[in-house]
């Protein structure tokens, strides 16, 4: 095995014992245990994470001062923000990743405005997800290019979650599934894109130490998101 | 009523709705119910938070363009980072809140080397402090000595949490509990001034929702706090 193969092997691990693919939410979620509150509940407060990430992808951008890898990335802040037609009136525009998450919100009962105003918005998922958005801010382009890396499992978990929604949970309307769609095929290039990065750069034992300890961080995030969500609205507020 | 006595009735009244005295896990803590690992957990946890009151007070200081403020608010980091002697020789230092803290947590049978490496520290209480610092460096500096509100309702909590050790736990070395003590003298007049500093400084309708925010935020993070150190370590973790 080259040095290559086992730093990637040692990333796929915290992976495979870290995910959130093994919350217990999650896992009640595909096995069509939650109720139409608490899938509202996820789908709303998910919104946040949603909305950060081309924030965080901007500041990663604004961090790298390298024309040709950002040439790559810029992409996947077009794919969540969307493109405006080419203004020639011939149409092309192309709807987002946040655009389809409202979508999907609606096919699961949530209006659009309940989800941008963050009203139901849980401390715990606030916290988790600006403390990622505060990692690709403050620390290296690289660790943050390493905390991606949770995109490696993202089509196991969307395939999963797509064939769940559409079998346990009838009352969520098909048409809303687009994002997890979009997903399968846009998180594998991503995750291309981010290993090549991290394995060729992270060579020294220190530096993938780094690496793997950003991975940890990120599985963190998702988990604590998760872990909020389960527990649900804090006393004393207005729901 | 004065308006005075109404805007700090309706503070009052969040931390009534909100404060983490209400807690599970804290009620469980005064009941007697906690395992030593519970409370040793707990006690490792909470020295994060701990470690970061003079960091967010000093941020306080940084932000407040008013020397009066400031020679007051100045005593806050002095009661926890404490007070080198006088170099005269006659001795005449002070320890500080966070040293008080360590012979808490060795108190509770935890190594003061485990404390301070925040090797036990779960990524949810991390979210949940690093929130109150960035809250406390970037929002205007009354807010933040609004968030610091919850001082009010400390010396309750903190004579319950004396007396619930002492009856509870009786292998906790009572020597360790010097902190409480401490805080008892410390926290109402920390929250005197405070509370004059608000209730003087906040006069619009829209000024008073922001201090309300402030205090809620605040109590969220406390909150917040107990949920991580109830649901204890994250799959994965090598503890």
């Amino acid at each position: 095995m080259t040095a290559t193969d086992e730093f990637t092997r040692r990333l796929r691990g915290v992976l495979e014992r870290r995910y959130h693919h093994l919350h217990p939410f999650n896992q009640r979620m595909h096995r069509g245990e939650l109720s139409r509150e608490e899938l509202q509940l996820w789908v709303t407060n998910r919104f946040y994470y949603q909305v950060k990430i081309p924030i965080k992808d901007a500041l990663i951008l604004a961090n790298c001062p390298e024309p040709e890898v950002r040439r790559k990335w810029i992409q996947r802040i077009v794919d969540h923000d969307g493109r405006d037609g080419g203004g020639d009136g011939a149409g092309g525009g192309e709807e987002g990743g946040i655009e389809a998450w409202l979508r999907l919100g609606e096919a699961m009962g949530v209006g659009r405005e309940e989800m941008v105003s963050h009203r139901r918005l849980l401390p715990g998922v606030r916290f988790a997800v600006d403390a990622y958005v505060e990692f690709c801010r403050s620390r290296p382009w690289l660790e943050a290019v390493a905390a991606s890396l949770t995109e490696l499992f993202a089509p196991l978990i969307v395939k999963e979650r797509l064939a769940a929604i559409l079998s346990h949970y009838p009352w969520v309307d098909p048409e809303g599934l687009q994002y997890f769609r979009n997903r399968l095929a846009q998180a594998p290039r991503d995750a291309e894109h981010a290993i090549a990065l991290v394995t060729e750069r992270f060579r020294t034992r220190a530096d993938q130490e780094r690496a793997v300890a950003a991975l940890d961080f990120k599985c963190d995030v998702l988990w604590c998101l998760l872990d909020a969500v389960e527990r649900g609205p804090l006393p004393g507020w207005e729901a």
